[in-house]
Parts: C-alpha cells; structure tokens; sequence
C-alpha cells in the first residue's frame, strides 16, 4: 500500500494535462488517481481518449492507459477519487468551475488563465512567492470553503525571465523596466493549436493575449501580501511583444532591463552571472522533489541558450541564460536572454512544484 | 544599340549576387555587362559557377548564363567592361578591394560592412538620407579618386525598423531611445551560411556582429551632412538583440520607442498611421524605377506582418508594419513590429536603388 | 459590358476555394458571380470571411472581397448567379449536393473525391483523357439532368507523376507496374489541417485515405470510354506509401515503374526525356487559357525538382520531372521522381482547366 | 583501477564521432582513452575542438573535455594509448589511413564507407551476419597484419529497413525485390552538412551516393562467408530513392517487397508481425550491453512510425515498423515503413554493438 495523495488531473487530454500525467508517473508523494476531460472524452479509457494525441516523447504512463477519463463537470466523481487535483482545462466557464471544485473540498492547482486575476488566489512561482500562499486561509474564508482553495501559476512565457529578473531585484537590484520580446513555442498553443500552414518557415507576432499577460502578471506575482491581500507590486513598467515562432518546445525571451538603483555605482556583468549561479530559493531550501538544483543557469557560449539544446537542463525546470551585456540605453541596466520549457517549468512541471509546496507547508492534508 | 548603363556585379555568385543579378534583368538603365566572383569561380561559365547553388525564385537571366565569371580581384579586366559595379563580395581585404577599384575610376555601390565606417563614404538609404551623396565630391579629393567612387547600404536588418522611424522623426517625433529584437531570415546569412542542423526548430540568438550594426549603423544615416564630414546622431540610443530564425526570407523587428517630445500632448496612433502610409521621400519623388510607391504599408490585421506572407508587397522594396500600440513603459513612446525582405529591400534592391538615386542626381556618367 | 461566363465557387473559403477565387481573377472567359461556403460564413462579406484564413500570396481579389457569402446548401441562390460552379467543398453530403446542384441546372466542375467514383462522371486530366467528357450525356440522361452535369478532378497527389507516366504509354511503353512514395505539402490537408506539433521537423507517414486513391485513381483515369461507360484500365499495378512532410506547397513523387514492353530492345534515357519534353496534348492543341505550353518539364540538374525552386514553372501548371534512371529490378523499366504544384496543377489550376476544355468542346453553353 | 579496455575515436569532432564519445561514457567495457581528428583540430583540448559544434542532446562527457585531441594522421600516438579503435572520419584517403592504423595492430571498427568493399572487410549488422567476423583471420593473413584488423558497418539509411526484411527472411520468406524510398535526416549529412537555406520546408531527392549504397550494401550484408570469401547474395534485386528531408534526427523508409516464395500459402499479416516483434539474434542471446531487447518494435498506430516520437525506443537501438500491408502488385509481397535513429542505430550505435560483438567472440583482448 501506498502512502502517496491520490491526485486528479482535469483536462487530462490536453497537451499539458498529458505532461501532468507523465510526470506524476513514479512522483514520490503523489499518485494519480483520476483523469477528468471534456465530455466528448468521458467514459473511455485514456489511452483511446489520448489515441493519436498523445504527445510526449515519453510513453504514456501504464497506469495511466487503463484509467476511464470522467468528464471534469461531473465534480461529485472527482470528490470521491481525490482531495486535490490539477487543472489543465481548455474549456470554457473555468473561472466557476474551478471555484466549485474548491466549495466540494478539493484543492486545485491551476495552469488555467481563469483565477489568475482572482483576488485571493496566490499565483505562485515557488522560488520567487512562496509566502503568498499564505492568502488561502483567507480564501476560504472569503468564498466559505471548507477543505478546498486554488491556486494557480502564471502564464508560460514570463518564466523564461521573471526569475532571473527577481533574482536581481533580490540582491539590491531596483528594476523600473523590463522590455522583453518573446519568441515562443508551438506546443504552448496545445493541440492541434497552430496549422503548420501558418507556421513553417514563418513567425506569427503581436500574440494578443499573450502580451498582455506578460506585462501584468509579473507584478500580482512580485506583490506583497499585506492585510490579507496581494498588493500588485507598482515599480516596475513592463512591455512585451509575444511571437510565435517554429519551435517545438521552449520560449526564448530577450529581456532588456532598466535599474533604477543598484548595490555598487556601476554594473558588474561579473557580479550578475553570480547572482544567477548562486540563487536558491524555497523550493531548494526545502529540497521539494522537483525543485533544480540549480534554478538559474548561466550559459558563456555566446550563441546559446537555444531551444533544441537547452531546455532539459535541470530534467526541464531550469531557466537558462545567456547573453548577458550591459544596457546603453539606461543609465543602469542590462540585456540578456531566457529560455525555458514551457511545457515543463512553465506548465506541468511549475504547476507539481507548487504542489510539493503546498504539502511541505501543510496545506495538502 | 542600348543605352543603358553597363554595370559589373562582384561577388556574383553569392546569395546577394545572385539577386542583384536576377533583379538587373530588364532593369530600364541598368545592363549588366560584367560577373566578378572569388578566383576558385574564375573563368567558369556564370551558369556553371552557380550550379547547384542557384538560389533565386526565378531562373538565371539567359544572357548571365553564358558571362564567363572574372577574378574580383583583377581590376584591369572589371575596368575593360563597366565603370560602376555593385560589390556583394564575401571575401577577405573587401576595404582596400573596393577602394582600389575607385582608384581606378570604377564606381562602387556596395552591400558589405567593410566601408560602411569609412568617413568619407555615405552609407544610404535613399528614403532616408539622400542628401549625404553629396559627400562623394569630397570622398574623391580625399583620396585622390578621379571618376570613381564608393557608396554603401547599411546592414540589411535595420531597414525592417529605421525608415518608419525615420518617418516619424521627420513630423517631429523626437526619437530618443529604440529598442529592437530582431528574428533574421538564413538567407541573411548567405550560402550555406547557418546548418540546417542547427536551425530546423530553433533560433540562435545573440547574433554578435549583427547587434553591434544595428546599434550603430542609423546613426551615421541620421547624421548630418556638414563642413563635409558626416556628423553622426547623437540624440538616440539604441538597443539590439538579434536572433537568427528558421524562415528563408525576410527580416522582423519588434520594436519599442521612447520620444523624448512629440508634436502633440499625446500618442495619437491613426496620426502615427497616418504618417506612415502617406510617407514618400527622394525616390518616389524622383520616380526611381525601383522605388516602392509606399515604401511603408501598415496592416491593420492583428498578428501580421509575417514573413511567408507578406514580403513581397512593392516588389519587395516596402517595409510593413504592424501591431501598433502605445508604449506604456515610456512617457511618450510607440511599439511596433516591422518586416521586410531581407535580399531585396535588405540587399540587391537596396543597392539598385541606390544607384538609380546616384543616377538621377548626375553621378553615375 | 462583358460576355465572360459567370461561374460560382462553393467552399470558397477553404485553401482550395481561395486559390480558385485568385486564379479566376483576370481570367479571360469566366468571371466569378457567386461564392457559397458552410452556413457559417454564410452572410459574410467574403474578405470577412476568410479574415485571417486567406493563405494565397496574392492579395484577395478586390471583386470578390465585397461579396456576400451563400449558404452551400441554399442552391436557388446559386441558380440565379451562375450556371455553373466550382466545387471545393469540405463539408459533409457533397456527393448528394453535387447531383442537386446539377439536377437544378448547374454544371459542376468538382475538386472533391465525393463524386470520382459515381460511374458516369468523368474524372479529368485534361492531357490525359479529355475524351472522357463525351460521357456527359449519358450521364444527363441516367439522372435526368437537364442543363446541369458533374466532372471531376482526382486526387492532387497523383498529379506528379501520371501525366509523365501517360505520356510514355501513349509511345509505346506498356506499363504494368507502378510504385510510388509521395511525399505530400500540408497544403493538401487544408487548412487548418495539419497541427504544426506534428510537422515542423517531422514526416507523418501511411495517410491512409490518400493511399486508396492513388493506387485507384489512375486506373479511371486511363480507364477506355466504351458503349456508354468507362472502363478501368486494367493492365496497371499501382503501389502507393503516402507521407505528409514539412512542406508548405509542392507534392513530390518517386516512383519505380515496370513496362511489360517497350517501343526499342533497351530502355533508352534520351528517348524518353525527348517524349517527356515534346509532349503535348489536346489542352495544347486547343491553346486553353491555363494550359501549360511544357505540360511535362525535365530537369538536369541531380537533386531536382524540388518543392521550394521547382513548383512554379508554367505558372504552376507543370509538372517537373527528375532523377530518371534504368531501374534495374525490373526487365525493363525507369524510376524518377515527379513534383507538381498541389494546390494549382492539383486542384484549382486544374480544375479551371478541365472547364476550359468542357468550354472549348461546347459544353459550357 | 578499470579492467576496461581502452578506445580511441578517430575522427571524434564529427557528428558520429560525438554521438560515440556521448554513448561511451559509463560504457561497462569499453573506455574512452584517445581521440583524433583532422590536423586542424589536433593539440585542441576536446572541449575546444567542438566548441560552438557539439551536436548531442547530453553534455559533453567530462572525462572527454579535457582531453588533447590528436591528429588522426599520427598513428604512433594512436598505439601508444589504445589497441582498438573507432573510427568516423571524415577526410580523404581514410581507406589507406584505416589499413595502416591496422597494419600498426589497432582494431578498427569504422563507420566509414571507405572500406565497406575491401574483400575481406566485414560489414556488419550484429543481428544479420555475425558470422562475418570470421573472416577476419583471412583478412590479417592477406594484409600481413598481426593485431589488427578493420571490421565497418553499412550506411545509416539502410539500418531502418534490411533487420526487419532479414527477420523474414530467417523465417522462410524468399525476398526477390526491394523497393525504398527513404526519407533522410539532416544530422546523417554531418555538420555543418546540409544548408538551412536548402532544407526549411524543402526536399531534397536524388542523393546519389546514398542510393547506390543501399542498392549494394545488402548483398554483402546478406552474403555467405565460404571459402574465406563473403559471397554476396544474388537473389534479391535493389531499388533505392533516397532524399533528404527537413527532419533532424531519424531516417525513415517506406518499403514494398515482393517474395519469391513464403512459408505458407498467403500472405498473413498477423504472422510478419509475430515474426518482427519475436525476433531474436546473436546480440540479444550473448546479451550484448547494446544490443535492443526487442530489435525490432511494430507499432499499430496508423500514422507512425515518426521521426519525433519513435527514434529513442531502446535507447536509440531499435527499427521501428509500421504501415504493414499486402502488397498486391507482386504474387507475394508486402509494403511497410521503418524508422531507426541515423547517428545511434545507423551510426555511433550500431559501431558499439559491433565492438561488443567481437570483445564477445574474443576478437578484442
């Protein structure tokens, strides 16, 4: 028998539901317990349901294959297979159907838009907020659930750099400007997503929505929690421009950096590789299973970190940079560039991260 | 009989000779009447020197086929045949090579790097800074040239960005600071240029000599003209991050700009469009055969301009924009993406242009 | 005033539609009067329609851009803008809707597979068995249609290799076997088709449905036209492996064929570049408007043709031929390799063709 | 202290060369003791000499890194550090190079085309010809070497397609004629290998020098050793289309064979799968460290195998088969496809497994 938590996975179909599914296979703490998609999937076997989908390099997970998908409406079945699930929901009305899920006692942890905005719903990345899930007791009180609360990680793409920048930011560094321009992968618009009509040999740019959520998301993220509430962090002006690109996996983001202050009277490019290197955070401190060691890492070669040969380091939950220069433009600042897997650190994988936090400090049972 | 100007290409069996050599077929005053290339492409056929290495759309011009191909660095048999050569040349010694062949009376309007710092020689973007030809005169005294002389084109990434910029500069947006990420086509790099083991799904980025032009080179084309010297611009800094993408043809910038003053009290985007769609400049004015009627298009439609789609527009010479937004990081400033064909407007037909300018303007004979 | 046909398009919205809806601008004899696609477009302005969706590298023909889209079904409409149409639907019943179309007065010229094997409709290749057509009155009178008739064109992958194949039979060379691998653009899987998570750097192989098709296709296509029906043709052998590739526009073929006999004692090369190279046929004779004046055009050059260089020549209506070489399995055959444009030779530009040849016979009124 | 014996990689820069170096790192007999290269290369700490090309997904062993890289012409150096060598050179002349590396007593195990057609040169594929390797005593008797002696191994492409046909053919399946057509990775045209410029949503067919090599190689492969001679099979008739394809890893084949004879009266799919998924060989009874369990996987997927999903099953070892069908042209036939991984299987891979081979049968210590 088994001392692991029995966990679900909503929208376990989906290109990230899939990546959920293959890495819980063998997670020490966890154990799948209970696959919900869409209707059109509900009552078939998983491996019928993902037939020709499935899309990880990976097999899909043996007992994953015989699991009967439920529908992820039907919350009364979750109740009863799991205390806590994953939500990776490509459907509509998720923003209530997560918040229901919560009221029937279940914790979620979300890679879905939905509750990102949600006032009392931490938005975690592990090394940079951890404390921020400190706001779930007065989540539960606020919409009077009992067991449940969400929480939920941010978009894809701002993983790329957001922790190198807070690294900084950590060390004396006062950011006041951050112009990124990302170049992201196919496999972070799901599947079938992009035609590859559109996409070989091509670049599509101005990713609306994308663009948006990496100039706002950021600063719920770099807020404090104060009065039980999460005050958006209001120093620092974001621009993004969010293209799509031929890539599999991995989002590239070129990142240029305004400091209004810094520790010493002038940039040491030295001094920053350093702070990369060097920075640990929570998840390395409480040795969470799926926390890299090295959460930043610096690459010299000059034309690297690239997607095809970089995004597995750290079994896919490093952020890797390069490229490292000073900033002409400001009287302080830097350029550089990141790279990530985005379907790894900035979806599955971040997501089980947040969970292993949540159960080091208590809150899963 | 014909009139028209004979004209040699060096470095005609490169990616760029090769379009300039496409693009000379039935130009109205232009006839190309000389092939110059590396010594191991000497005395071969032009069809023979570039078999299995042709790159072009279209086939190779009938009468190029049969030129028999010279030594680039034999400048006795260059001045036997034409007394103005476009340089496409991707060898070694091109500063001095080019220089010699002013000395001997030879006009050189030139696509490479080696000049472009000359003090002496304009580097032109004839909807830009026309006027610096007249530097020529004093480029001649300088070095003792008698008939011939060098102009070059700048690096063929900025002109996705610098002419729309340049438009706005010109209606009294006080440009102050740009800042660009630019997803450059292979054929940028010439042939075989970048391996398709590196390129099929991934980027390169940190392209070093790339961002080191695109910071640099605008200023010297914003300069002005004074006391015979070009005084380089001083008032914008400029910040590049170049990346190398898996698209055949076709350069993107993404863009964001500061102005340190603006004509009104506030962005006005359909003023900026305005502009932009209504720019023309010396040679539309001067009707140049080559030059675009609107050098620059807006496209309204959200996730353009894309490369596979939208490089063509005035046979190749337009720079398209799209994604207009204001910059919210800055107190006034503009972000926008730009595209354009990195051979044509980048390259050959930049080089054509400029030389139909010089044409029109009395120093081509 | 002009005395052009009118001619619809149904499924005018989809990759096939579009490319009918660009080739038919300018054309000399038909103009485009209608445009019908599933209800959801139905009520649209045709440039709203296909916002977004437009995938031909000419802009949309400012006719049809302001042109209100039909519902496919609603042929009344139809019947009082057109006496005939294109047919490029992708929705389900065609079979059926053709025959309504044609029952109520319409002449169908037909990209789809629905009706290929309906006995007394023609499937055309103009060069190949143009005389097929004579069977329209037999199938007038089967169904009872009075002005209204369906012809149809086959599958877009067997377009790269047939017509050479058939010229050869018609000089002597007996075929009895035919094996071929295609390696097919995603252009043939409509848009928006195939996910680009499965094809940028990757082959799907074994398209079951494409496979059938090309193993029967030719077989009605080469078929003899006898007391009123078309017969098979039943000395060939077809063995087909069908790949989708990443590539955007061009299907390649390579095919290994036996001959059961031959014009000579020996497989001759030369003699069969020359009758490759000298076809021609009633489309030629005829000089149609889209007619290719080399319908079949060899290559020299060893690693020819290939999609990106090849696929335009003829304005796309070739197809061009490579790689032709003694197989040496057989007693006597060839193998080579064939690629035609897949989206122009193998749908709209030959579609468009097959009704010029039903107008040069007089049977488009 | 290691029992283990000590290697050399000649030509170790190379793709090949890396993918051996990477795949010899914790090998449990065979340790890496010496690498040469071109003269370019040699005096370079390994880590330079691939600086900026190291091609592998693994990092660069760091045992390897600082190793002096030698020049693959000094074979002195080459005796004083190891008795056994592979060898993935990419030189000329490396015929003559390999046969004095033997005649100076190194045992050369070569990836290298150059002596696939000596006599008495075995090339091997473990689980087909085995037996093979006893030529080698006439091979050092003919060549007066003592020690040495050189064993190779076929070309990459020919590894996705000639186990599954030999698998067949051990059980009573007669083959006659083999017709492929392969579709073939960038990586097994080495580095920098194939321009991006020629293979970004591109084919490139007719690769001569791999089609005659897989028309050819097999014979040897499948020939009898007999009076110390390797007669080459006779019965079975080759033909090859080889092309490249946009694919970075994995070469994939589509196959149509006829039989001249088989086992039963008809043709049953159920039993050449049995056959494929039950077949066993030498390497898998001595239990070779590299050898596949399951040589030879079929998947019942409809749309695979693909390059992106199916190349990495045991470890890189495996043939992937799919697509089985009768293949009615021929009396008795089949058509299918295969995958295998060009540098693991068909290269760096196959190499080792060929070593083991010999260590196994005592030809190594």
């Amino acid at each position: 028998m088994t001392n692991k938590i029995p966990v679900g996975v909503l929208g376990g179909t989906g290109t990230v539901g899939q990546m959920y599914i293959s890495r819980l296979e063998n997670h020490p703490d966890f154990e799948l317990s209970y696959i919900a998609a869409s209707p059109s999937s509900a009552g078939k076997k998983y491996s019928d349901a993902v037939h020709g989908r499935w899309r990880i390099k990976e097999d899909i997970p043996s007992k994953a294959k015989n699991m009967i998908v439920s529908d992820a409406n039907d919350i009364k079945s979750a109740v009863n297979n799991c205390s806590f699930v994953f939500s990776a929901l490509e459907m509509g009305l998720i923003k209530q159907l997560e918040e229901n899920y919560a009221k029937e006692g279940i914790i979620v942890v979300s890679n879905c838009s939905a509750n990102r905005w949600t006032e009392d719903v931490p938005m975690l990345i592990p090394e940079i907020n951890p404390g921020h899930i400190d706001i779930i007791n007065n989540q539960r009180e606020n919409h009077g659930f009992n067991k449940g609360f969400i929480v939920v990680k941010p978009n894809c793409s701002l993983q790329s750099y957001l922790t190198p920048i807070y690294a900084l930011m950590k060390e004396g560094y006062d950011v006041s400007k951050i112009i990124v321009t990302t170049m992201q992968a196919t496999s972070g618009a799901g599947y079938p997503g992009i035609s590859s009509l559109d996409l070989i040999g091509n670049i599509i740019p101005n990713l609306s929505g994308e663009q948006e959520k990496a100039e706002k998301e950021p600063l719920k993220i770099l807020g404090e929690l104060k009065n039980k509430k999460i005050i958006n962090y209001d120093k620092i002006k974001i621009s993004a421009h969010c293209n799509r690109v031929p890539v599999i996996d991995g989002h590239t983001a070129c990142v240029s950096l305004e400091f209004s202050s810094i520790p010493s009277k002038s940039i040491n490019l030295e001094d920053i590789i350093n702070i990369w290197e060097n920075f640990r955070s929570v998840p390395q401190d409480l040795e969470l299973y799926s926390a890299p060691k090295r959460p930043i890492i610096y690459t010299n070669e000059s034309d690297r970190p690239q997607p095809v040969r970089d995004i597995y380091h750290e079994n896919g939950m490093a952020v890797v940079v390069g490229g490292l220069e000073k900033e002409n433009i400001f009287s302080y600042g830097i350029k550089f560039n990141g790279l990530s897997h985005n379907l790894i650190r900035g979806a599955a994988g971040g997501g089980i991260l947040n969970a292993e936090l949540l159960k080091a400090k208590g809150y899963l049972g």
